[in-house]
């Protein structure tokens, strides 16, 4: 099992390990679990494979990456309970999804004959989208909108394998520096709640009437005191 | 036409009907009607057929999937007021759409060539995913997150389909039991509140704290309210 | 360069700029405006692309699409605060779009074989993918649950389309007055209201209940506020 491979299981296990405890927080039953985690783990190299046209998906034809899913999910039904922190945990398992995912992307990307450009954006697009698709079906606020750095971390790792790739560098070195920086970013984001400067309305706008009104405010508030509320 | 292909017309016109009466609920005009009816009749076959690289889409080739959606939705934009319980109408024709889909859907990723497994994820997607477009587009909650069964109904069909026919069963055999299956299961669950144990938290976690904290509980009792609502 | 191609063009930044102005609205930081502009510049012909099997879709060959989203994005990044009533500028940039990409999709489904009235579809798909992506991921009420016309805009120009090149006139031709008649129908839609007769209850049915159960007209209302704060 090369690198490439290895990071596709890494990946799989860790966004279906997010989906099912997105499952958890919405007390969903035991096949309720299997479907959010497998809809997280396979979701964003699906959508992948579909825009490189490499169908059947790779789910397809290796059943292992759904046993893989499945068994993730029972075991968590099971011991999510044990975790006191359970939607911090699903922000750290996200965060290692994504970094291997955007690495693992751009790799797909390149090796499907895709322009740099294009593969960067297929490796951010691996990282994001099954947490995308598992914020939307389960409805939770999407990881998306949070104010700390998220999209940055996965393009900062997918452009850095595809020009460590182009400068000659070997799949496996240049994949391990992208998950690596990848990682440190969106974990710095998460420990240190790293941010880049979030745009901001004219400063002689009246504040008075422009900010309540986009209500972006409000939403991170709220989004602020559900994530004190899910730290305990 | 065989089972399979009635099984298909089927599946298009109950889930056209959902998306018809899910219009209905946010009193779009008639192109609404007929917009949500296509996207939910032709969405879970549309996402399977991408899947396993069978394009252009089902619907591309053979014109009269989209007339039946068509059909369907002129006809119920001026029948719905007849319904007094539209919302238990549309879960009703939902359950039948997911019986004749996880059926349908397994024999034709079996029939693509997909390990067991994967058949049987090709048939729980063909099953849920026009009612996820259906949810997340009119902005319902999601049919998945109810408490009562729903995805095991599907799992159910899906299983049996592929277990039978690997079992040497014939396809029209193997997916008339699955079907009645399926809906037999989502049928009790709507009709009797047939749930499987829900994910519940550590027993010693203080209930005062944790349970209001994951928001699936306010969540349900506004959808248990909205759902007596929608008895009326 | 030709005509459709040039509409392609013009679909992809006017689509990239409302996703713009949704991250600003959300105040995203610069990658978020990137991202989000990329969503939706390319959602709606990915989606057309991939139904049509025609992969790897039509980005990843071109990186030129995706020069354009991240130029209108940075440029919106800082412009944005000098527009007073961003949301209508999304409204009305969302209309070039949706008249834009109406008949390149309709264009490219009659290319790829599809017969009229799939041809049809795959032009209102292409018109409004883009958006519903937007809408979804960025957490605005969906443009498609406006009581205004929307989608009737992208079906009587994806019909024209269709319909002039079976009557013989030319791609270029067909296109202008398509994309022509869905601004102006769109246009009109926002700039005077217009809009088909909604769905009504029954009139027998006692208003009192049925009206409110149905939560579309307090969604409508609170929408409406929203849009009367977006326009100062």
């Amino acid at each position: 099992m090369d690198i490439l491979q290895m990071l596709d299981f890494v990946g799989v296990a860790v966004f279906a390990a997010t989906g099912a405890l997105a499952a958890s927080r919405k007390q969903l039953d035991i096949i309720g679990f299997v479907f959010l985690a497998s809809l997280t783990g396979i979701g964003g190299g699906t959508v992948r494979d579909l825009i490189l046209g490499q169908t059947p998906v790779f789910w397809i034809a290796n059943s292992a990456y759904l046993a893989v899913c499945v068994a993730v999910a029972v075991l968590l039904y099971f011991t999510a309970p044990l975790f006191e922190y359970r939607y911090r945990l699903l922000l750290w398992l996200d965060a290692a999804g994504l970094a291997a995912y955007c690495a693992m992307g751009a790799a797909k990307g390149l090796a499907a004959g895709a322009p740099p450009l294009a593969a960067v954006v297929t490796g951010v697009m691996t990282a994001t989208f099954g947490g995308i698709l598992r914020d939307v079906v389960s409805g939770e606020a999407s990881v998306l909108l949070r104010r700390e750095i998220y999209v940055t971390a996965a393009l900062a790792g997918a452009s850095l394998h595809v020009a460590l790739t182009l400068a000659g560098a070997g799949t496996a070195l240049a994949a391990a520096i992208a998950v690596a920086a990848a990682f440190a970013v969106r974990g710095g984001a998460l420990r240190f709640g790293w941010a880049l400067p979030g745009y901001r309305h004219l400063p002689g706008r009246p504040a008075g009437k422009a900010l309540p009104a986009e209500g972006a405010t409000a939403r991170t508030s709220a989004r602020d005191a559900a994530d004190r509320r899910d730290l305990r």
